[in-house]
C-alpha cells in the first residue's frame, strides 16, 4: 500500500467513524475538498478519493453545486425487514414462555446495558428543571396536594395536556382528559372498560410486549393483525379476519409502533378508521410516541381525528418524553365510555399521584417544554442513526433493518437460519439485553427478529 | 329559678360545652371540688351539684379517692347499633342505583362539607416536612427518580414499610412487599390475582362503599357476610355461609372496618383465619386504619398472624395517616400469589411514582413519622368524640351510635322509621355530604343508617 493509498482510506475511515458517531449528522454537510485540503495538509485528489470510498459504502452523497452530504439515514439505505405472510390468525388466549420472565429480569438488573425497552435515558430527561420546581414548592402549595384528588386528575395539569392536542385533535378539552398512572393504566382502563371477559381483542404483530403481560394478567383474548414495519396495521387483513372472527376491540398504535416503529399515513389511518367505525368496534390508539417525530416539526394525526364516531380511545403519556418515574399518562375515551373508565379509574387507584401532577403541570406552563422536546428529538434520532450503522457495519450480510421515523426501538431482522433468541442468549452473556422477536407476538412468529 | 339554683346549671352547661368542644378529653381529670370553689367564687355545694347533673347525663363519672372524670367516649356510654339478621345472602353483582353517583360528586364539589368518606384532613398531615424533604432534593437524586422503576417498588421504602411491621408481621421483609397506588389498588390487584371471572367474593356487610364501585366494575359477584358493629366480620355466619356457596375469596377490613369502625379481638381474628385456612380460602385484609388506633400504644394485630397456610394477603397504604395524594399503598400478598400480584402491576401501572416513594422514605427514615402518628391519632380521636358528642346532644331520641375504638368513620343508626338517604339529600341541601347506609351493601340493607 502506497502513502497515498494509505492517506486516502485513513481520512475516509476517520470520517466514517465521525458519522457514526454522530459527530457528523446525516443530512448534514462536510467540509467541503478545498477546505479539507488547506485544514489537513492533504492534496485535493487525496480528499476526493476519500469522499468517493465515503460514497461508495453508502455513508455520504454528492449534490449538484452544493457539496458532499452526510446521507439521510432512512428506510431507502436498508432493506427493510419482510414479514411473512401465513394463514389467517386465530383468536387464542395468551400465554407467554419463560423467555419472557427473562427478558423481564434482563430489563431490571443492574449491570447489564438493557437494549429490551424503550426507555429514555434519564440523562436526556429534563431533571434539573424538576428540580429547580420542587425548590420552590410552598408549605401552602404542599397542603394542596397532600390530600386525595379527583380521579379524572389535577385540572391544570388537563388543560396544559389539552392544549398540546392543538392540531391533532380538535375536539378535546380538559374535561376529556382523565389523568393516569402513565400510558399503561390508560390502555388498562381503556380495555376493562370495553370488554367483557371471553372477549376478542384485535392487535398488532408484533406488538409491545409489555401488552402481551397485561393480556395474559387479564385472560384477554387476541387475534393478531399482521403489520408492515413501515405501513403499520394491515387494513385489508384486518377486514379479512373481522369477516370470521367477533372482534370487540382492537389496540393499535399508530405512531412510531413498538417494536417495529412503523408510521401509519394518513390515508391508512382514515381507511382503518372508517372500516371500524362501520362495524362500530372500539379502538384504543397508544400515542405514546407520538411525539418522538425524527421529520418534519408537527407530530403525526392520530386516529382520533378520523373518528366519527366517538368510537376511538387515545391514550398517551410523558413516559418517554419527559419523565417515566412520574407516571403521568393520559386517556382520552371519547363520551361514550368516559364515565365507565373514570369508575375504573376511581375503583382501582382513585387519584393519580398529586404532586407528580403539580411539578408536571409547572413545567408544561413555563414553555420550556417545546424547548426540551425538539432537543430530545434530535439525540434521539442521533442514537437510532448510530445504531442504525453500527448493526450495518457489524450485523452480518443478510441483516434487514427497518430505521424508523420516529420512536426509539429498531426492528432488525436477522439473516436466514438465525435465531433471534440465541442472539438474545449470547448478548445476555455478554450483559446486554436485546428483545428477541419472538416475545412481540402469541403466535411463536417472529423468531428471526 | 332561684340564683343558687341558676349558678350550678351555669357551671354544668359550660363543663359540659368545654367537654364537647374537647377542651376536657375523655378519660381526663377535672378540676376538684375544692378546686373550683376557690377559682370561681362558687360554694362547694353549687360545684358539687353541677358535678351531680354532669354525671347524672352521662358526660362525667366519680372514682372513688380520685375525683371526677370525664367519661371515656365508648360502646358503653352510646347504645350500639342492631344489625338486622335477616335470610342467609345470596351471591350477586353489584349493582349501584344513582345514589352512588350523587355521593361521589358531592364528595368531591368544592364549598361542600364531606363527611361521606374517610379521609384525612390536609391540615392534620406532615405537609410541612415533605416540603423540607423537596427542597433538599438534588438534582442528581432527581436524576435516579425521572426514570422507570421496577414494578415491586423503592428498595428503601420497602425497607422503610417492612421496619415498621415489627411486632405485627414477624415474616415480613423488604422483599415480600410490592409497593401499589394507595391501599385501592394493592386491594385491587390482590382480587385480581386470585378471582376469575365467575368467582365469588365474600365481603362484610355493611363495606367500604368505595369497594363495591370496584367489584361493580370489574364484574365481581359478592356474597355479604354479617358485620358486627363492635366485633367485626361474623365467622359463624360466613362458616354457614360457605357451606352452601362456593366462596374463592374474602376481603375483610379487621382493624377500624369502614364503615363501622369494628375492631375485631385476636380471638375472633385467630378464628376466622383457623376457617378460611382450613377450607384454603384466600384472605385480603384491608389494614388501611390499622394504624390509627385510640386506645394503648400499639397496632391491632394482623390477620396474616394467623396464617398457617401463607392464604392472607395484607393491603394497606400511608392514605389516612401521612400522605393521600402520594398514592403509596403496598401489597404483602405472601409467597403463592406473590408473581401473579407482581405481574398485574407491571402490566396495569408499571411501578408506582418514584420521586413520592423517594420522599416518604426519606420522611420514615428520619424517624419523626412516629410522634407525627401519635398526634394525629389524639387529633382524629377528639374529633370522634366531638362529633360523637354532637350527635348525641343534636340528633332525635333512639339515635344508636357505635363509637369506633379507632380509624375516622361512625356508624350512625336512626330512629325506627328514619330514612339515611332522606337525611342524606337534606344534609347535602345544607352542603354537608354525609354517607347514607344503604350504598354500603348491595342488598338495600342499612336504610335507616
Amino acid at each position: 500500500m502506497d502513502e497515498k493509498q494509505f492517506r486516502y482510506q485513513h481520512l475516509a475511515e476517520e470520517i466514517g467513524t465521525k458519522i457514526r458517531n454522530g459527530t457528523y449528522q446525516p443530512g448534514e454537510k462536510l467540509p467541503s475538498i478545498r477546505q479539507l485540503h488547506r485544514r489537513l495538509q492533504l492534496s485535493i485528489s487525496t480528499v476526493y478519493q476519500a469522499f468517493v470510498e465515503l460514497e461508495t459504502v453508502g455513508l455520504i452523497e454528492a449534490r449538484p453545486r452544493s457539496g458532499y452530504y452526510v446521507r439521510p439515514v432512512s428506510l431507502k439505505s436498508f432493506r427493510p425487514p419482510v414479514h411473512a405472510t401465513g394463514k389467517p390468525a386465530k383468536p387464542r388466549k395468551v400465554e407467554l414462555d419463560g423467555m419472557v420472565n427473562s427478558v423481564l429480569t434482563a430489563m431490571h438488573t443492574p449491570g447489564i446495558l438493557s437494549m429490551a425497552s424503550s426507555a429514555t435515558a434519564p440523562a436526556l430527561l429534563p431533571f434539573r428543571r424538576f428540580t429547580r420546581i420542587l425548590k420552590t414548592l410552598s408549605a401552602a402549595e404542599m397542603e394542596k396536594r397532600i390530600g386525595y384528588g379527583v380521579p379524572q386528575g389535577d385540572a391544570e395539569l388537563r388543560r396544559q395536556i389539552a392544549r398540546r392536542t392543538l392540531g391533532v385533535m380538535p375536539d378535546a378539552s380538559a374535561e376529556a382528559i382523565i389523568i393516569t398512572n402513565g400510558c399503561s393504566e390508560a390502555v388498562s382502563l381503556c380495555l376493562q372498560a370495553v370488554l367483557s371477559p371471553g372477549d376478542i381483542l384485535a392487535i398488532e404483530a408484533p406488538t409491545h410486549f409489555g401488552f402481551l403481560q397485561l393480556f395474559r394478567e387479564l385472560g384477554i383474548t387476541v387475534v393478531e393483525i399482521p403489520t408492515h414495519p413501515r405501513d403499520g396495521v394491515d387494513a385489508d387483513a384486518l377486514e379479512e379476519i373481522l369477516k370470521q372472527t367477533p372482534v370487540q376491540c382492537c389496540l393499535f398504535m399508530p405512531n412510531f409502533q413498538n417494536p417495529l416503529g412503523a408510521l401509519m399515513s394518513d390515508e391508512r389511518k382514515e381507511r382503518l378508521v372508517r372500516l371500524l367505525n362501520r362495524r362500530e368496534i372500539p379502538v384504543i390508539e397508544d400515542d405514546i410516541c407520538g411525539e418522538m417525530f425524527f421529520e418534519g416539526n408537527r407530530r403525526p394525526a392520530l386516529l382520533k381525528q378520523f373518528d366519527r364516531k366517538d368510537l376511538v380511545m387515545t391514550c398517551s403519556s410523558f413516559s418517554k418524553t419527559l419523565a417515566p418515574g412520574f407516571r403521568i399518562g393520559w386517556a382520552i375515551p371519547g363520551k361514550r365510555f368516559r364515565e365507565k373508565v373514570l369508575r375504573l379509574k376511581a375503583g382501582t387507584t382513585v387519584c393519580t399521584a398529586m404532586l407528580d401532577q403539580y411539578v408536571m403541570a409547572r413545567f408544561l406552563a413555563d414553555g420550556s417544554a417545546e424547548r426540551h422536546l425538539r432537543s430530545l428529538r434530535q439525540k434521539i434520532r442521533q442514537q437510532m442513526t448510530k445504531t442504525a450503522l453500527a448493526v450495518e457495519q457489524y450485523f452480518p450480510p443478510g441483516t434487514r433493518l427497518a430505521v424508523p421515523r420516529g420512536g426509539s426501538l429498531l426492528w432488525v431482522q436477522l439473516p436466514r437460519g438465525a435465531d433471534g433468541a440465541t442472539l438474545y442468549r449470547q448478548a445476555l452473556e455478554r450483559k446486554i439485553a436485546i428483545l428477541p422477536g419472538v416475545v412481540c407476538s402469541v403466535s411463536g412468529q417472529f423468531r428471526d427478529y
